[in-house]
């Protein structure tokens, strides 16, 4: 071990211990010193001991905006720049914090195209409960994510929206830190969740940013105050690297719609575009894309807006637009007429109601958890995931149950799962004598 | 990067991201968490990056005496303890946590010896603006300090004391964590320096420790209630695990003594004991002899302990054993009549006095800093030392001084060097108009 020094253009050597020991003595990073901290994660000049002290000190002394921005910048300048202009200079790009049964992208990347806004939607693979959104269309016979570039460039061209897989091509500082963060216990780190979320978008090259920011139960931020000042932080810096950015901050302490999986969810994004709408998915996914069409300038009224993505959806246009969308990824289309061409589970089993009353709440990480028992989900980059394992919530919020109704169905491969996921569905659901009152789930919008 | 699972044998897995956590969260660690961490260093199932996040996550959440404790101990566990029983059951060791000019061990042994009470020193070499112990014997020509176990035990047993040069078989846990500790800002944590000491101290093998603690400064704590902080958890570690141990806390924010180097303290050492004593190495001295004498039952009374030292001095024993120990380990012995046996300097440079007064202050850290860039210290374990470098204070605190007189010699072989030193050494030199009031350094001694 040795001491790390770096000779930067203005003359001034740099030692990275002399950066942690700042920060860990609460002093404020120059745009210099963080420049030379990613150069050192990408040139291999800083080791992983030392970034990993750095990260820990943060957690304690935090970053001021100014710090986060440049950590964002340099993150972004660490790869690649996707660079749209030549499709459109209105570009719309969409990102979730994640949740539970969260395939809202999938029903906001048809609406936008059927009102002729361009989405050009880079996405991870889901590392928790369930699957991640690439994995849900994964769950599709044949489906392509992986596409090069190029490919993907030219299907935003041709059909107004693409989804592909991130590469590691971008922000490949994010990747590097986010690799360490995760075996170190330095995840939740709000300047650096931002900078991570802000940095891959940027890199992705869209004119317009909607961000779909979740707290609760079911959500990596736990608390409405977490979640805001993160989004308020996201916000910013967005806004300083030149991105018309908003943030939609919801309630994630239920799951989202009825279906919880990979193929159950894609069967349910399905449903609702031929119009058989879950009240709390068209919420959250009609205010993102509402907040989209402020951005381009499409609409700006709410009431308009709503009204036109109703029309999109009872006129059939969302529907086809998520076929092309299919089609154009290599992905076998007739699921869209016999949901038995996606993956099917071998077994189904009802999980049944214990006494009468009304669904008062559904615990959203409850049921998280029981669908990674059953094979839904990953723990490791590498493990693979059973993509007709999930859970259908035959029963919502504020819905009545009868003692011995079903009130969910489990699908899995695994018999041996079962026993623990219906424990787990029975605990998450909390029945109350008297009906609950209808609850909006959207908390703020941040712009 | 994956996750790091250990089965312990009462059945639980643990994995360090966990500990990591805990520790950031505020949490204390059981033994057993202890325990995993100091095994997973070993035998290397924890990543640096994971210990250095957890060092950081300690230093802003601090670990209490029982963590200290079981740290200390699996650090000692995790080597070879030294057993020095057949010796005798009532050996002393001696550790000071370093100043400038630092010469104590050299005078404390030779009165220790001369007192028949069996001292056995390792020490590590000086990682700093001058040598350290095993630098400045090594400045006596062919003087080994590179003793096996063996050899080691044979000369204490002989002459009844001996000084070897740290080896890494004792608490090799502890020079893992320091290592990372030293690039990563995570030194000045009190808890990890009490444990670094009292494990080496215990693995050892002594039954009485006596720390000599300093603060000010030319020492690592700046402060009095930073070095009676760490006293009081050191001396408490020490005693459960069984260690006869106390800590004397005193001030070094001037140098000891009047030179600062190696062979010329080695010159002041011998001086010393001829009888020509610098009253600030005698109160330092002293009181730990004394409190050896304490410890060991030899004289519980300061008066007679005092008493006897000078004795040891007057009569000549103090030298003799000295003369003894460079003798047994190979020194040679003409330099106690002819110190220019030692390394000489080719350039003696006097600096001089700018104005008439008394000496109010030397600025330990100055004369340090001016001594390193004189050749005689060392940034890397690797660099060499400059033995005949150094810095001799011909004036000293509350000593009369005259408009251009010889205030305190440079020792050296570069000559680039000098003019920066007499400038520190004129930095250094606070001259006051009136005489200051004599000075006690004895701060406090911890039981």
């Amino acid at each position: 071990m040795g001491f790390f020094y770096l000779f930067l253009e203005f003359g001034v050597y740099m030692k990275i211990i002399d950066i942690i020991e700042k920060k860990k003595k609460g002093g404020s990073l120059t745009e210099q010193e963080i420049k030379f901290f990613i150069d050192g994660i990408m040139n291999g000049s800083i080791e992983d001991y030392q970034t990993s002290a750095l990260l820990m000190a943060i957690y304690f002394n935090g970053m001021n905006i100014d710090e986060t921005t440049w950590l964002t910048k340099y993150m972004v300048e660490s790869g690649e720049i996707l660079d749209l202009s030549e499709i459109s200079k209105n570009i719309v790009d969409k990102h979730s914090t994640g949740g539970v049964g969260d395939k809202i992208t999938l029903m906001f990347l048809p609406l936008m195209a059927a009102a002729d806004i361009y989405t050009a939607k880079l996405s991870g693979r889901g590392l928790g409960h369930t699957g991640g959104t690439i994995d849900k269309l994964e769950s599709i016979p044949n489906f392509k994510t992986d596409l090069s570039i190029e490919e993907f460039k030219e299907k935003v061209k041709t059909h107004k929206t693409a989804i592909a897989a991130q590469t590691l091509s971008l922000a490949p500082a994010d990747g590097k830190l986010y690799a360490l963060r995760d075996v170190t216990s330095t995840v939740d780190i709000i300047p650096l969740i931002a900078s991570s979320v802000v940095s891959k978008k940027v890199a992705s090259g869209a004119d317009h940013i909607v961000l779909d920011v979740k707290y609760g139960s079911g959500a990596f931020l736990k608390t409405a105050q977490d979640a805001e000042k993160l989004s308020e932080i996201m916000v910013e810096v967005g806004k300083r690297l030149g991105r018309n950015i908003c943030a939609v901050i919801s309630s994630m302490n239920q799951p989202l719609g009825r279906a919880v999986g990979n193929s159950v969810e894609i069967q349910e994004v399905i449903e609702f575009l031929k119009g058989n709408i879950e009240s709390d998915l068209k919420e959250i996914t009609f205010t993102l894309a509402q907040t989209a069409f402020e951005k381009t300038g499409k609409f700006t009224s709410k009431e308009e807006g709503f009204k036109y993505l109703e029309d999109m959806i009872t006129s059939g246009k969302a529907l086809d637009k998520f076929k092309e969308i299919v089609e154009s990824q290599g992905g076998d289309i007739s699921i869209f007429d016999d949901y038995t061409k996606l993956p099917q589970a071998s077994i189904k089993y009802e999980v049944k109601a214990e006494k009468d009353g009304f669904v008062k709440n559904i615990d959203a990480l409850r049921i998280a958890k029981a669908c990674k028992n059953l094979g839904a989900g990953r723990e490791k980059k590498t493990d693979s995931i059973d993509y007709s394992a999930g859970i259908y919530l035959t029963q919502k919020y504020g819905e009545p149950v009868c003692n011995g109704e079903t009130i969910a169905v489990i699908y899995t491969n695994k018999e041996d799962s079962i026993k623990d996921a219906e424990n787990l569905v029975l605990e998450a659901f909390e029945i109350s004598e008297n009906e609950p009152e209808p609850i909006s789930l959207i908390y703020k919008i941040i712009h």
